[in-house]
């Protein structure tokens, strides 16, 4: 945070969206527009078109030229309305960027993203500490992983486990019309918690998924199919939700394209492959005759509609934050963070700042104690967790299904009657 | 439809739900129960679990019994909640049908399902006409495919398509915010209508998808790698819209399982392989760094919370217009189909019955009118059929985005600035 010098420091304001969309995303950037128009010693709010590659390419919008018909629109829609970028800048590149935030008189850097967007930002920071050009950064936490350090969770993380939690609400309900093995892959490369909240819609005792697979635990596919088969005994289908990061005893990914971006993270999501792989040993090992797989894929970031309120606001209020702390000069960098304050068992937040390189590059991990012992399953600690996050989830129905009493009817000659 | 005797036959009722839910195939069921028990002459109101699968085996419950809150619940849950049956009755089991029909005194039959279901209840009730039983048998229309002959269109589709456009309109920013190549494998063996959904959302002239290639146009790889690329150049990404059901000129499907159910349908959801397939076209033969595919897999025909208005209103009187003119002795069977009615530019339709033959395993197609010449995108007429029955899409913002002038900043040396 540095020292707090309660300094006034004039000039103008970038901000820049980085990494993978969310939903709320938006909610974050027009929450820091809104947010830096009330100072009035900061005098423009600018916007970086693709974050860190807009700035080096000056392609910069004035965000104060909008209307607040377009910026009321803009917060309520998903993805990022300047444009995202996986890019970590090289040390020649950021004595350009510094040359261009001179230019413009930029004295506020606010960017808006995951681990790795902080540490482009803790970059920034360290080298305007280290010359003599006077910079404010400010970091506002988003990502769908929900893995970063300090915050107790992370805006973007609740809508896009809503996402997951519905899917999983329906897909129980079709898996139990239509019999069989189904396999959903969900994004989360290190972090389990989007994988977990697939568990969030259950119900009743035999509603799936009822086998949960993160990156946390070591996978086995010899466990996994005895997982399943026992599943399959016990109910007589079986819905498994696994990650797409979920790796082996030493650590290698079950699955991987071998792509790789600028910050050293390997591709995973935008393909069917481990999902297919899985479902083919279950076709194989335990002659399953119907299995199917989906992989969720970029949905979960960016559906239209499924909007946590609670994470809608969050996500608006941490930018807020962040701005009014530089603003005011009661912090001259950091990241923004979310407590949980319990008020009688209903949920609050409240936000703090936090060392930039607290949160840059690291990662969090599903806490152990959200993990059951097994290892395939969410704990009750998770969902007290993570349901406050996610909104209210629908009631669904579901027939008591009173048995009409058998009439005493000859059975067909020389034919055995299908399973089903 | 038979001759219309007027007759008013005594008796009890059994429903069943048959083929891939949807998310209103509840709303019919519980039209099914709430008409019938309107009709003193309808004594009872049985369903069978897993449709004809629950009948040969005489798993049969009273849905009388259910409550008014329970129905309640049911009526906007997805999927089917009497589960749900991919089986095509064998002529031997055809008569243990009757023998448990006229064991329990069912007269009414009523059949929710597709083309495969109509074929079944034809089937039944050829069965029932050629014997001495006096049955009246009902098909109510669903299916995500919305390829069901007569009827303008079919329950379940505006649920599904709605999906399919709203996750269009989330995918199209989240594309445009980190660029690429992204291809969506949605259902449809082979009718392109749920495919065509995913243009409904588009209102910008760089939204996405940019290409939508559906079965009925015959695909050529050749084409579609052109298609992507000229793309590409036009907008700097492109989303590819692709039903799980394109096929080469000579009738071979691009991908598929090899799996058949008994009907004959091969499988072809539930697995990633076509999206992986087209995906590592375009990164070999284009070169194009950033290419990703998703397929949508089961969640467009189960996902809470995305029913169409218009969809669950139909859904629900389909299934009590069917059972009133059966009840009435107005038909002796059929299988309701929908009219659409014009009045001032306001959706409005009505209801008629029509021979269960001329819906029983016939297919419609996406109608010609409704296909781009160039075979890579819908018209305009297609979107005005569509869009009345998918409810009203959430309007998303886009910032104005007015440029910053560029300040002259010396460019780094001896490095080139990378693209994005």
């Amino acid at each position: 945070m540095g020292s707090h010098r309660n300094s006034v420091l004039e000039g103008n304001v970038l901000v820049g969206q980085s990494g993978g969309p969310t939903c709320v995303i938006n909610q974050s950037l027009v929450g820091v527009v809104e947010e830096a128009l009330k100072h009035k010693h900061l005098s423009r709010v600018y916007g970086a078109i693709h974050g860190i590659q807009g700035v080096l390419k000056q392609e910069l919008i004035d965000l104060g030229a909008e209307s607040r018909a377009t910026l009321r629109a803009v917060r309520a829609t998903p993805s990022a309305a300047l444009g995202s970028v996986r890019k970590k800048p090289e040390p020649k590149e950021c004595e350009h960027i510094f040359r261009i935030l001179q230019a413009h008189n930029i004295r506020y850097f606010f960017y808006i993203g995951g681990n790795d967007s902080a540490e482009t930002a803790h970059i920034i920071n360290s080298l305007a500490q280290a010359s003599s050009y006077e910079l404010r950064v400010g970091h506002i936490p988003k990502t769908i992983d929900n893995d970063l350090l300090v915050t107790d969770h992370c805006p973007g993380y609740g809508s896009a486990a809503r996402f997951v939690a519905l899917a999983h609400m329906g897909d129980n309900l079709d898996n139990r019309a239509l019999r069989g093995v189904k396999i959903n892959v969900i994004m989360g490369r290190h972090a389990g918690f989007l994988t977990a909240a697939a568990g969030l819609g259950r119900k009743d005792k035999d509603d799936g998924p009822h086998l949960i697979y993160v990156p946390e635990v070591a996978f086995s596919l010899e466990k996994f199919c005895e997982d399943v088969d026992a599943t399959l005994k016990k109910w007589g289908r079986c819905i498994v939700a696994v990650s797409e990061g979920i790796a082996d005893k030493d650590h290698n990914p079950i699955f991987t394209t071998g792509e790789r971006d600028s910050h050293g993270n390997v591709q995973l999501s935008g393909t069917g492959a481990l999902g297919d792989y899985l479902a083919d040993i279950v076709k194989t090992r335990l002659k399953v005759a119907r299995v199917r797989a989906d992989t969720f894929g970029y949905l979960q970031r960016s559906f239209a509609t499924i909007v946590s309120p609670v994470d809608a606001k969050e996500a608006s209020e941490v930018a807020r934050f962040g701005v009014r702390a530089l603003a005011r000069g009661e912090a001259e960098s950091g990241s923004v963070a979310i407590r949980r304050l319990s008020k009688k068992g209903k949920y609050a937040s409240e936000f703090f700042m936090t060392d930039l390189m607290n949160v840059a590059k690291k990662t969090r991990s599903l806490d152990s104690k959200f993990i059951a012992p097994a290892g395939n399953d969410i704990t009750q600690a998770f969902k007290r967790y993570a349901l406050p996050l996610v909104g209210n989830l629908p009631e669904l129905g579901r027939l008591k299904g009173k048995r009409v009493p058998k009439k005493s009817v000859p059975e067909p000659q020389g034919q055995e009657l299908p399973a089903i």
